[in-house]
This record gives structure tokens, sequence and C-alpha cells, in this order.
């Protein structure tokens, strides 16, 4: 009995914190699956150059207060996306508007629906005010 | 003096949890941007099924060890994805296999390089072991 209890015993090293990554929601997924977050995610920022649109958004919407929000976002403006926030989603314009001023431009814009069908639609006649 | 000290006592609610989203590696993200995770994300899986593939590999890799690589995998399963252990990759017939028999199947596949490209690839006469 004494045996076995020692095996379980404290060591020095339970206090140190271990390196490995865990994740905050841990879920039991196969041990053959990657178990650590690919590093190129955090070491090499250009890889969201790479990625389709939906994963932006997926990102954006997701990593919210973190590095990849940031990073999502840094991309889909160099996309020529823009922010609203009122309606809190991504707007580009689908063509040249026809009306700009100091107050709003209006036309035809393309906008993320992140809310009901995870897809981007088209706007007509839209007044996208100025913020 | 006292009276701006006053302001920044403890309460009692200091000692228990927030219960707000915290990401658990901050990033200093503007204020109008969303703040937690779209709710959708976990109340309703089924949204997984309306990502772009590039976005489920995304959460595969990323999201490791959480219930979203659970759900990315799903969906690529679903989808007719075959995870590869020894590449840690996903593979998709993209013919009718030339030769299939109990110890593998051979023909074209398609991949998905995320170690490189950040793409599909095809692999032609690529001999695909059952494991």
């Amino acid at each position: 009995m004494i045996d076995v209890s020692f095996l379980n015993t404290t060591e020095a090293t339970d206090a140190t914190r271990s390196r490995s990554y865990t994740p905050s929601n841990p879920y039991p997924v196969p041990g053959y699956y990657p178990q650590t977050p690919l590093s190129i995610f955090t070491s090499s920022p250009q890889i969201f150059e790479r990625f389709d649109t939906d994963t932006l958004f997926f990102a954006f919407y997701y990593r919210t207060g973190t590095y990849q929000q940031y990073l999502a976002s840094r991309e889909l403006k160099r996309q020529s996306w823009r922010y609203h926030k009122r309606y809190q989603t991504w707007f580009q314009r689908h063509d040249e508007p026809t009306e700009v001023n100091d107050m709003y431009e209006q036309g035809s814009y393309i906008y993320f629906d992140y809310e009901n069908s995870w897809t981007q639609k088209k706007k007509n006649e839209f007044r996208y005010d100025i913020e």
C-alpha cells in the first residue's frame, strides 16, 4: 500500500507549470489528430493572406479579442473590406458608388451575413454612412 | 487623495469570477469589434456545414483538442475527406481508384497541404495505405 502511494507523491516538477499546450476547453479528440495549433499561425502572420475570406470571417467572429481577430481584420481591410460598426459586419463595394460625399456613399455592396446565412450577400442602392 | 483611493477599494464582487468572456490570450482590438465569440458556434454546430473547406481546415489545425476540432473533422468526413494519420492531413478521392484491396487503394487524390502552401493539391498514382 505504501509502495503504491509513493508512486503518487508530489514531485518538485509538479509545481512548475507544464509548457505543453492545453486548450481552455478540452474535448476528447483522437490522439492521432494534431494536438497543438500549428506554429505557423503565430510565427507567420502572413498565412492570413492565404486564407479564404470565409476563414477570415471565422477568425474574426470566433477568435474575438485575440491576435487572430486582429490579423483577420487586417487582411480583410487589405482586400478592401470595411467594417461597419452599427451592422457589426464587413462591406465591400460591388460597383463604383453612384454617389459619394462626406456623409455617406451609395451604391451596390457585398456584405457578410454572419447572423443568418453565413454567406456573402449583395445589397443594392445601399447608403453606406461614413462613421 | 483618500477619496481617490476609495474609488479603487476592493469590493465583494471582486472575488467572484466574471461571467463575461475573456480570451486566454487577449489582444487590444478596437472596442467596436465583437468582443465575444458568436454563440452560434457552440449553440448550432450545424453552422460547420456552411463553412468553406478552408475554414474547416483552419478549425482543425488551429482549435486543436477542442470541440471545434471535432466538429471540423466530422464535417470533413461528411464531405468524403479522410484523415491520414501518417501525413497528418486530409485526403479525398479525385477519381475512382484504379486499384482497391484490403491493404491499400491507388489513384488520384486531392490532399490539403497545410505545411507549405495552405492549399489543396493533387497527387497522382498515389498509394493510399489503409490504416
